[in-house]
């Protein structure tokens, strides 16, 4: 970690940088003599960390030499030059202002669904479309895809942008701005990068290459089914039933009728067992059957923060499009298992 | 799991038992029709703990299929004969009633030093020596040795005992025990085995064979040197400077000045850095310069729940002997590590 301190500013720096993602945090301290200097990261942290409340002093003495006292203790770890040390990448020009909140909020919906495999490049992270009045968050996985549009001040087209953020970018920025309490993040981007900077906190991270999946045109617009559901007791039931089915696909089946106004979602398992959960639901359409992988929906549904959701359906073999009732704009589509007779 | 459902008693009894320790709950039901059947422990247990509040039916339609039924859920899984499930063993005669804290709190305080080495035989248990008004429990890796001594009601010699106790067994017996709020526990014993009944819970174990090494003589008795310090003050102390210190041996250095009346914790290792943290202790003797596994140390150290701790030396190179200060019979004892020169 770089370690700068400035006598002029009585400010202290703190820098980490894997050259894809870069960190950097600024806080007040008395400064008697200013300098820059690498410090092991991990060892520094693991001290600091378990040291009590109180003031601490950090000292060079010799060459690289870095003694830390507080009241009670005195350690000596050795430091390296800070020549070597990367710059942050700086992008000038005019940034955007966008509501942590809303960040934090997107990033939570989307976060959950990015692709994990390595090599499926840039759906490993999620994408963001700023335009209009409007900032798009966009993951998907190749098996569930999820997506919240949220309000933003109008964006000058000049300054809209259209980005892929690596994941764990993307992971570090929630995790920051949950530990804050600030209201705007300014974004600045270029070709490859992206700068988000508040408070005295600033987080830069090179993008993923590659054309994103033009994924508006794969969320059907029309749906001939409709049902709404309590959110927690269909997970909870998708948890039971999920219990005896197959561990690697998870499958389970919803047979929706209009009637009774009644979901049941069931699996039948060969040598453990079948099981079945009996809902009531609002459902519109003709009666259905229909199977999914129970942990990709349960995920799903988790992230959503509303008491009821809204579950479109069209045939057993088209995607299936799950909102929150009356809570944003998240869209989570899944596509369906097909049975075998 | 052996399900045992009796139209008599209207009592259910679960069994579980892998030869070695054994585990029996009952409790009551409304049973329609008596029986006995082995369910799958992991997949019964899976459904019924993820039920919501509320009453279950258990239903035995062909033979084995069980059917399971809530009010809005129906599972059918497959069980097997109860022909083939081994008894849990019966130890009659006269039991020892064993308070229940005293038992919680005795392996609280040694399980953590027993040998995790699966070769290690007899050290890999817990020795318990009922004998007089005292209840003995002792643990040792061979590194660290941790013994209790626990106040019971007179037992009559015909009725001690010393046994070993697998760590598994005595884990779970803990664990129990934690869950309940049981005053007392009936134990009985024979050559090979013990059984713990309260309430309407039920614990056997299979005993470890083997010689328990003569641990009393290992303690010394006297002591030229005594250290008294704050335990949280110590453990923390011990934790910051560990982090400098090689992490396969741990070790950390104790420097005790008796005009000062101060501890010194240090460590120096090449190419990673050095630290001290001082201490305000009492110390009476002459001044000393002795080596410990920092991880041992603060493990017993962290079971003690006393605000201050004695610490016990001779040379140092003889063992160290720590006690909780004026909060029960704990001895903890640990060998110094040599210094080279």
């Amino acid at each position: 970690v770089l370690l700068n301190a400035d006598v002029d500013t009585q400010q202290v720096t703190l820098t980490g940088f894997d050259l894809s993602m870069g960190i950097q945090s600024t806080f007040s301290a008395q400064i008697k003599k200013g300098g820059t200097l690498t410090l092991p990261a991990k060892l520094f942290g693991d001290i600091v960390s378990r040291l009590t409340e109180g003031n601490l002093t950090l000292e060079e003495k010799d060459e690289f030499q870095v003694t830390i006292k507080s009241a009670s203790c005195k350690y000596q770890i050795r430091g390296l030059s800070a020549d070597e040390y990367p710059e942050l990448p700086t992008i000038d020009g005019e940034s955007l202002n966008l509501p942590a909140q809303e960040l934090t909020d997107g990033l939570a919906s989307t976060l959950f669904a990015v692709s994990t495999e390595e090599l499926k490049g840039v759906i490993t992270g999620v994408h963001w479309i700023a335009a209009n009045d409007e900032l798009e968050f966009c993951a998907t996985s190749g098996h569930v895809l999820s997506t919240v549009t949220s309000p933003i001040n109008p964006v000058e087209e000049s300054n809209g942008f259209e980005v892929t953020l690596p994941a764990k970018a993307a992971q570090e920025l929630k995790r920051m701005l949950d530990a804050n309490s600030e209201d705007f993040v300014a974004v600045r981007g270029d070709d490859g990068q992206l700068v988000f900077e508040w408070q005295n906190q600033r987080l830069t991270t090179r993008l993923l290459e590659g054309q994103y999946p033009n994924y508006r045109q794969l969320i059907p617009k029309q749906f001939s089914r409709q049902m709404t559901s309590d959110r927690k007791a269909l997970i909870s039931a998708l948890e039971r039933v999920a219990v005896l089915s197959n561990t690697k696909t998870a499958i389970v089946k919803f047979n929706l009728s209009s009637a009774d106004q009644q979901l049941t979602v069931s699996v039948n398992t060969q040598d453990v067992g079948s099981g079945a959960e009996v809902l009531s639901v609002q459902y519109s359409g003709d009666d259905l059957e229909i199977a999914f992988n129970a942990r990709y929906l349960a995920e799903g549904l988790k992230v959503m923060n509303t008491t009821e959701v809204q579950m479109n359906f069209n045939t057993s073999t088209s995607p299936v499009v799950v909102n929150p009732l009356g809570g944003g704009k998240m869209t989570y589509l899944t596509m369906p298992i097909q049975l075998r007779e």
